[in-house]
């Protein structure tokens, strides 16, 4: 039993990613979206795009992966993509530590392979579930008539220099962003900036 | 491409799901909770549970399950669990059959015998999947004190009654869930009853 409670203290920690909010807006604009219900989402991307991918791959991992790769956020907040990256990483490793730490030992390092995994891009699941992470975004903001991008006076050729990575797991979806952000140029969408 | 626009297409719909909220309150009261950060949570239970299912089985297609299992919720709504569910089967069905016919037609297939699977109660991880969806709602009133329970006039007897599938997918979570019930009884947790 006490296997079962450290389990569910788990389990109770995680409802924490419910309340952590992203920049960017659902798609019909009403608010923020959380880091919990974006990551369902990067799941059902996962299930519904990996023939996109680069390389074949084992999409059970990357949805497991894209599950839990924004867990750190509840200790370490959302770091906003544009903004500088410098304690990103010490804050979450700190918090995998201490999140991660709640469950069973095994399961502890399970989880926390797939973590590092996803963080070191090293492999097609890690590299092509850090693109659905950069790509879906470009939606949130297409469809919210550019509404992130203009709060935060984000121009396009900064969109498609931070976002490159999205190329190193699926070509086709590098190219559809491409073609997505001069669609929105041309409609004016980055109006706001700086 | 046009195979990738009906991927996205659908992949924008369901987005829908952040807006449609359940009777549940988040485990820390600030709000209720929506069904697609709830989805989320199950696919979390999945990864971290399985071992306390009855039956060994494919964790993966759980995942899958629970990751798309409200989806009909969209046009059908989020029906509380003790409420009649009269009309939810009909309306689900009709939910299915416009969200899932938006993708390419073999994944519309395979997300829609995924679903039909979980409704049908007829393999081990759709058992598990619905002990999984039963189990969840327990722990976030407990941690509430009631507040949903009490709100909605729910007794200690029906909980156990309605949520009884919980066994068909694990006796050890079922075993767990008589526990916490007692426990929230005797805490006064069902004192708003009618």
């Amino acid at each position: 039993m006490d296997r079962l409670q450290r389990q569910l203290q788990f389990i109770l920690e995680i409802d924490r990613l419910k309340s952590v909010y992203r920049r960017t807006y659902l798609i019909d604009g009403t608010r923020h979206e959380n880091s919990a219900e974006h990551s369902w989402h990067l799941a059902l991307l996962a299930m519904t795009l990996a023939e996109h991918a680069n390389q074949p791959l084992d999409v059970a991992k990357v949805i497991k992966m894209v599950l839990i790769h924004d867990i750190v956020e509840i200790d370490a907040g959302d770091t906003y993509f544009y903004d500088a990256q410098d304690e990103k990483a010490a804050l979450e490793k700190l918090a995998a530590d201490r999140i991660f730490g709640l469950l069973p030992q095994d399961q502890e390092k399970e989880f926390r392979d797939l973590w590092n995994e996803f963080e070191s891009g090293a492999t097609a699941e890690a590299r092509f579930a850090t693109a659905l992470d950069r790509f879906i975004p470009q939606l949130h903001n297409y469809y919210t008539r550019g509404r992130s991008w203009k709060e935060h006076g984000i121009t396009p050729d900064r969109v498609l220099t931070r976002n490159i990575e999205i190329s190193n797991g699926s070509v086709t979806l590098w190219e559809w962003t491409q073609t997505l952000i001069a669609q929105a140029a041309s409609e004016g969408l980055f109006e706001g900036e700086k």
